[in-house]
């Protein structure tokens, strides 16, 4: 009856450096979304953009606050992970709207899939102030009302995309596995049975089967 | 003991123009001031200015509910001045953080200013509706707490930041003028006594003092 994962012990440390690698993602994603929603091309989808990008701020009041219990200095948690997401969320210019739509479309939702697992092994209470942004679920529907219509009827630009998609995901995925090499901590909070290694290569799988998911919601083979 | 002014009455369609100029300034306030912070130094720089950022957009759906009880279309209302103020927004690329900084000191504050000026001749519960954002505030003292020690302590970058101020302003100033011509209905919200001309006229002077005050507070002559 017990469940051997959530039984297992994650120090302070490891739970602030969690904490402050969720608290400096919501700060990306926001700045994302709202470079994205500068560049949007209808007055519709430059609100719906940015309002998920303010919304991506929601609970970061209440991760620093987490972290302050935990005996941790939130801005110094958070600057941990400033070169590591900043080179990850900076990477590949886009050339146009399209491919810019596409990349944080796998970048975000391989993100907050990542994120999402991990923050599983944090106790409850602490995992509650951090929970997963609500936004995610409204982006990738915002991305499949986009695109979805212009692939179906543009063979060329979805043939770009597809490529486009595997360049950015491969990106994504050297994303995750740098982060277990550089905070090997990390290793511990990923959920499943098996050995750290075992348990990473699930992990990689799981994101790479979520994201070709993504894909075919827009008719694309990842 | 009456006041001439707010028993001015101003149509709908000039309500709803009014209410879309402050609706996509609040879209476009968000946009340059998450810009700003995705360029910041520290991350309680960043934090400051991605909040504030995000709070632009707090009001921006009861504008969107007003101007649809006022009978109009508010995308379209806000699509009215993209151009307008996208233009102004961009203008002056800025050449480092510094110069940044002060842009949006003068840029965002005038607006501001024009903005809470014209706003006074809205009926009552439509202002309520789009009220001048508290953020504002919050957005000078940030700027003050950055700039004012560096200005202090680095003459020659005090020298070259008042030259850029006043190229800024001298762009803000016309932007305020360009907006009279463009939808000289605006022209009859302006608060005061006289003709449009010498409203306009007293309006231009009162933004000009504003802004010397500003700059004022950071030890510079506008």
């Amino acid at each position: 009856m017990s469940d051997a994962h959530t039984e297992r012990q994650i120090s302070a440390e490891t739970q602030v450096a969690l904490l402050g690698l969720l608290g400096y993602a919501s700060l990306g994603a926001f700045a994302l979304l709202a470079k994205d929603a500068s560049e949007a091309r209808t007055i519709s989808t430059r609100m719906r953009l940015s309002r998920m990008a303010a919304a991506e701020l929601a609970e970061i009041d209440s991760v620093e606050e987490t972290i302050r219990a935990l005996g941790g200095n939130p801005h110094q948690a958070f600057e941990e992970f400033s070169s590591f997401l900043t080179s990850y969320l900076h990477r590949a210019e886009p050339r146009d709207w399209w491919e810019r739509l596409m990349r944080s479309y796998v970048r975000f939702n391989m993100l907050e899939d990542l994120l999402g697992e991990l923050s599983q092994s944090l106790p409850a209470d602490v995992r509650a102030s951090a929970d997963a942004d609500p936004g995610v679920r409204g982006h990738a529907d915002l991305i499949v009302d986009e695109l979805g219509p212009v692939l179906a009827n543009d063979e060329k630009l979805a043939s770009r995309l597809a490529l486009w998609g595997r360049r950015v995901v491969g990106e994504a995925i050297s994303m995750a596995r740098q982060l277990f090499e550089e905070w090997p901590e990390f290793v511990d909070l990923i959920p499943g049975d098996g050995d750290g290694q075992a348990r990473r290569a699930a992990l990689l799988g799981r994101l790479q089967n979520a994201h070709a998911r993504r894909m075919d919601r827009l008719g694309l083979t990842a």
